[in-house]
């Protein structure tokens, strides 16, 4: 077994399923959780994906060996400032968090002396869905998960939580936090935006309700995201205010293009852009 | 038998669809179908989707009791216009144009006399998969056909065109063929637009290989639509260029609107619009 005692800050989606998977796999033996919502943190021990509820972030990870941190970022430096009064020498903690710069650097300032034993993760798995109750053994299966250890951290440590997110199913790389939170401010940060601010345009027209009646597959799966949860979604986008940022731009400049090919009647251009767009992804598709 | 002679036009992912359709439902005899790829022809042939090739559209709407045009709407000019020749007095002419201002003008000028017998329709339905080797009986089940009719239409023909889709399983309703193209330019078309956007601007960048490589399930879902037909979307842009163009602009605005809160840091107005966005979302679903 490769834990004793895990704690799990947060038990929603992702931590539910960190849990529900640790167990599946017989790498751990308890699992206490914490966190803000007490009906969420009684389903999580009904659905058993924790045994024990913890008052809080400090008293969870008293004898703990692996904590994981899966709250919404902006969480995240109240939530280590406790797992610092407790947290046992030979523990490793990781977290969920989608941005790592911000997640890093409140580790640092509030982990403070312990910060060795932090090391950072990303799984890129999720759903729309949010809540324990979503919480799956299989989510992160064959999903990847991006380490971006630090400097401070020792090989051992490393391969702790890098056998932690194994034991899940999924398969983990590493990177550099900054080269993280660019590359999923494109992939993953803008396409959210995107979503969210369609369906709120649409959604404040006077005919909205006209619209969304003759919406069909194609609406439905390009806002998916745009069911995703409000506040974790806030907080990526102010941590990772100044990579969006610049992605927007970048779409915005690209957009601008299309639309002048369009009032232009360029059709040519226009099909030769959307056929190298359907390509690509077609592409991806294939090589995913 | 509603039908003893259809002929469909351009036997695709829609046009072989809607004739696997009409034979499942016994709606018709005969399916004669005509198109500008002789392998997909073929392929409609031994799919049982079609009985007969016809050289062109003009041969094969000899005899036939209900024509469908369901190509890319930039070819419906030369289509009617080869129709006209020989469509019966009592036939009539439906289509599948995601556009209706442009399709019912070219109708009017190239079915000239005709105009009567052509009852546009649009049914809201497809894939990102194109062509008869992604048809399906079942592919309009359910699904909503916008019919835009003209006031030269008959009731006689109307309803015989209602009576076709119905058969397909659709559920049929009318509207202004303007409205129609407003209200499809913002929750069909604009989506388009945007995922194809997306999709190119990732894959024209340096490191476009490793972006794809951390892309996941949000962001296949968000660009499935960037993988449909470019020919089809090349056509349906510039057919309904002024409402694209008007919805890239309302769109755009929005996007500058989010922008600025994110320029502020102001998290609690984004997550108010992330979170009006998600209850709209939702709702829909629900509803639908």
């Amino acid at each position: 077994m490769l834990f004793d005692r895990v704690a799990v800050i947060g038990v929603g989606l992702i931590g539910g399923s960190f849990a529900l998977a640790l167990k599946q796999a017989r790498a751990c033996a308890h699992v206490v959780g914490a966190g803000r919502n007490p009906a969420n943190l009684g389903l999580a021990l009904e659905r058993g994906a924790i045994d024990s509820i913890a008052p809080d972030a400090a008293a969870a990870a008293r004898d703990a060996d692996l904590v994981l941190v899966a709250a919404p970022v902006a969480q995240f430096a109240a939530i280590f400032s406790q797992l610092e009064k407790n947290l046992k020498k030979e523990a490793v903690v990781t977290d969920a968090g989608s941005t790592k710069r911000d997640v890093i650097a409140a580790a640092r300032k509030n982990l403070a002396e312990k910060i060795a034993q932090f090391v950072p993760a990303h799984p890129i798995a999720g759903a729309e869905k949010s809540g324990v109750a979503a919480a799956s053994a299989e989510l992160f299966r064959n999903k990847r998960v991006v380490m971006t250890p630090l400097q401070e951290n020792s090989r051992s440590s490393i391969d702790l939580v890098q056998q932690a997110w194994s034991a899940c199913g999924a398969r983990t790389s590493t990177m550099d936090a900054d080269e993280h939170d660019a590359v999923l401010a494109a992939v993953s940060h803008l396409p959210h935006l995107l979503a969210f601010a369609l369906v709120h345009e649409v959604a404040g027209r006077k005919n909205s309700e006209q619209l969304f009646s003759f919406a069909a597959g194609g609406f439905r799966d390009f806002t998916r995201i745009a069911s995703s949860h409000p506040e974790m979604w806030r907080d990526i986008c102010i941590a990772n205010r100044d990579r969006l940022l610049a992605e927007v731009t970048v779409f915005s400049r690209k957009l601008e293009e299309i639309k002048e090919l369009l009032e232009k009647s360029d059709a040519a251009a226009l099909e030769k852009l959307f056929a190298e767009a359907r390509e690509a992804r077609d592409r991806w598709i294939r090589s995913s």
